[in-house]
């Protein structure tokens, strides 16, 4: 009772939807984020905390980050936790602080957006829009964000398949906005040593069915600090065009996600070894 | 690196958090939806197209359910599709037909919200509030929904664990409002022969570790019409207190979910097994 | 990229191997256990421990589940444990008790044959060989089952499709052995709280492809003593033709699976809550 | 109800069996397989049809992958194949086919043991025996192929946790046989794009719990020919300390799982960009 398609391309390529498959694009596009480009020779690195937290933990890290190469900056203003009791975020004062660091360093920064009634206030200070796992398939919140100028980042659900994946993307699309940049963060499965398992074979499966860039988080992809540089090489010699990190100056005190976080000295030399890697694929991190 | 927890209660309770938890009401609770009370000794079944579709298909489908002892009426005006390209409801204008059939059969309705921006419209028409498998960690409509007077239906993620279940019920029991009650309605997992696959095991599990009643989608649990009727008596031999089910006076023709839709008869048969089943486990369908 | 095969009942037979398709054999067959027939009106309950441990344990727990109409004993003498540092099992010895205790109560035993080697063996003392989920894809051990006159019990590998478990039963089948009963006993998930996720949409399937009789193994399927009874009631409900429990005089002191048995009185009060369960399904608990 | 042991190492080192545990021998070992020794700087590439078939298949593909750096080939005699139907390997004939050609490229051989009755016959032929998927928890096996002197390749099961995967090893070092090779080759998920998904966390993971070689297999773990390159090289990036690959001469006309062989010069090709890659994670390909 399996699909058989193994092996058969076409019968994969029917089913991919008409505005993100390759065939309608037959060549890769490129994601500008703010004069970064996503989806060419060159890898891009996303680096920055889990959630804002205040300025100074932003500006340490965002300022640590760049000198190591990351070319934009991440940070949660809105945050989508499993349990009431947990920091949520610090909102909007959160995205003030990331636009101030952003003029600051240079660096473009991406956010969450969970809400479509959040929408115009992350769009005024964020350069690109997350939309997470958890909201892959809020559809209201896919059709506003395509309706939207600004370049959006889509996470995989974290049980979502490739194809429910590349429809979600194409409810984007089909508004109006093309600058979609797809990024697997790991699935659901029976494994538990590690927090989710990281589906690195979704990265030339997307690449093989859309035009649309690809990148790779392998924080939340493996939920272990220790594990990331591993991963994070895997996803590159995979044929990932990006990657994004949690990186915090000081993960240990981290309001969340800090058991995945790496720290300034453990990412700049994390990006050391990804220049290797990425030389050894074609590409290059500049 | 298995938690252990099988047999381990204490383990498993002290997970729950606070307000589902059912040492903090120990006595299950009823849900009051427009007068039909669900978590009682009666079994409550709920029944209605996937989607609103015309007042012709509405009205014939509520009256025959209804003669069947269907107690409250489903019906979809805001549809959440994987692929854009597809039917997407028709909105408010269905939430009006939802009412109006609603004041000619006396049944109340639920039918689902998806956005935090439709929650004032729902309110208006509908008498039951449902938060989709999609949004259940949508924690802006799951805040959103908690502070409005009505009683909220929350269907399972279809890879949610059972303490992701319930800490996104805690979301709405936080904001004040207590009249949750939970849906299994199968999760995903590698076998592909039904939709999804039924987890009646989460029925137990739920009334063990909280107070809320809980509830049974075995229509999208299978996907499988004929299957329907076997699934449905196991939830009620597993404690479930009640169903949520699809019924189409013609489900050949639906707009959405025909091949998993029961027709009148097959419902007003099953509604007869259903109730033998029910007394079986001293439980009853009036 | 699914198959689509919800409610397509022709795709999915197409994929039934021969021997087990129901359109080979269009009525469901009767696997007779040395008297007592499996998969006619009645419904067969197996009961017994985990593993034989002592001639009193066993004697004890087959006098009592006897007396509360179970129909055949289950024990194991040879078990498969994932660490090789827990208890293993007493082999022969094992075998020779449960001979013995089948001669004074006059139940027919099942047990599980993990090797090649142990067929002769466990053929001289059983009258139903058990192959079990670890083993349900070794194939050298199928063919070898299959050329004894025994009736066997498959069950279903913890992460092994419908079509991959029919192929299974077909290895049997097609060496010659027809008296196969496939039992349904938990396949592996994402959720944690159940030491399998029991599926029971399994029954109806299996059913509805197959000519072979199912039954349901809800103490595997749980591996939670106290939901035990909740979970076999619903498979009766679900349309199974028996199940296998584990049952022990003395839980607490058992040297496997003492968490998942019901102790005597618990296994007596739930054959009663089953005739009920059976009644309302037009089955019987003789 | 998760075990929370992300980042908690302590946590998830207590549950590795002693045997296997790298505290127990702190520093990785080096398996050997007649000369050529897997687990040290040099990363070894094992390659080979799925089956054997005949004598010109097995040389012209040996022949080659040798001249391609390949340092053990692999090739099925006894083939445990889903269906009773298909094509079940040549047996002893295929085991002196593979001698052969041993003895003529001079390359080791790897080939599957699948019962406790075939291990003598194996034995005589193999360099190294190989322990599949299907029966890495066919205890008897496992403890048997313990009790030989020959190196084992243990294939992870495709639902076995990284804790089953690892006692699986101990039941065979528990024997007294240390010389263990740990395969990762896909597990099974929701996602049906691919034929497995292969978890390459396992990689660092396995290799921070123990100190056994670790190895995967892309072949089966993405089941798409085209797939192979790109995950082979992401393997390498992720620590693995060689790669089997199935390499057919002429794929199309494979008796078994040509859709995912690979054929000479796509090999010839992979393993130049392999060399890259490997240097770029400070290893080699000699």
């Amino acid at each position: 009772m399996n699909t058989g398609i193994s092996g058969d391309q076409e019968l994969i390529e029917c089913y991919v939807p008409m505005k993100t498959n390759h065939k309608t694009k037959p060549e890769p596009i490129q994601v500008k984020v703010n004069g970064v480009e996503i989806g060419g020779r060159e890898v891009i690195i996303i680096a920055g905390p889990c959630a804002v937290e205040n300025m100074k933990q932003l500006l340490e890290t965002a300022v640590s980050v760049g000198k190591s190469h990351a070319k934009i900056l991440r940070g949660g203003a809105f945050k989508p936790r499993t349990s009431p009791y947990t920091f949520q975020g610090l909102g909007e004062e959160g995205l003030k602080m990331l636009r101030e660091i952003s003029i600051e360093t240079g660096l473009p920064v991406v956010t969450e957006v969970m809400d479509t009634r959040q929408i115009d206030v992350v769009c005024r200070y964020a350069d690109m829009l997350q939309v997470g796992s958890r909201n892959m398939q809020n559809y209201p919140l896919l059709k506003e964000v395509g309706k939207t100028n600004k370049p959006v980042l889509l996470k995989r659900g974290m049980m979502a398949t490739i194809e429910e994946f590349l429809l979600a993307a194409e409810y984007i699309l089909n508004q109006g906005n093309e600058q979609v940049v797809l990024c697997e963060r790991g699935i659901r499965t029976f494994e538990t040593t590690t927090r989710n398992t990281l589906d690195l074979s979704a990265v030339p499966m997307l690449k093989h069915l859309s035009h649309l860039p690809v990148i790779v988080d392998p924080s939340h992809g493996t939920g272990l600090r220790w594990m990331v540089p591993a991963m994070a090489k895997a996803a590159l010699a995979a044929g990932a065009d990006g990657l994004i990190m949690e990186v915090h100056y000081k993960p240990e005190e981290a309001l969340c996600d800090g058991q995945q976080s790496l720290d300034l000295n453990e990412f700049d030399q994390l990006m050391k070894d990804l220049r290797k890697v990425a030389l050894a694929v074609d590409r290059e991190i500049a």
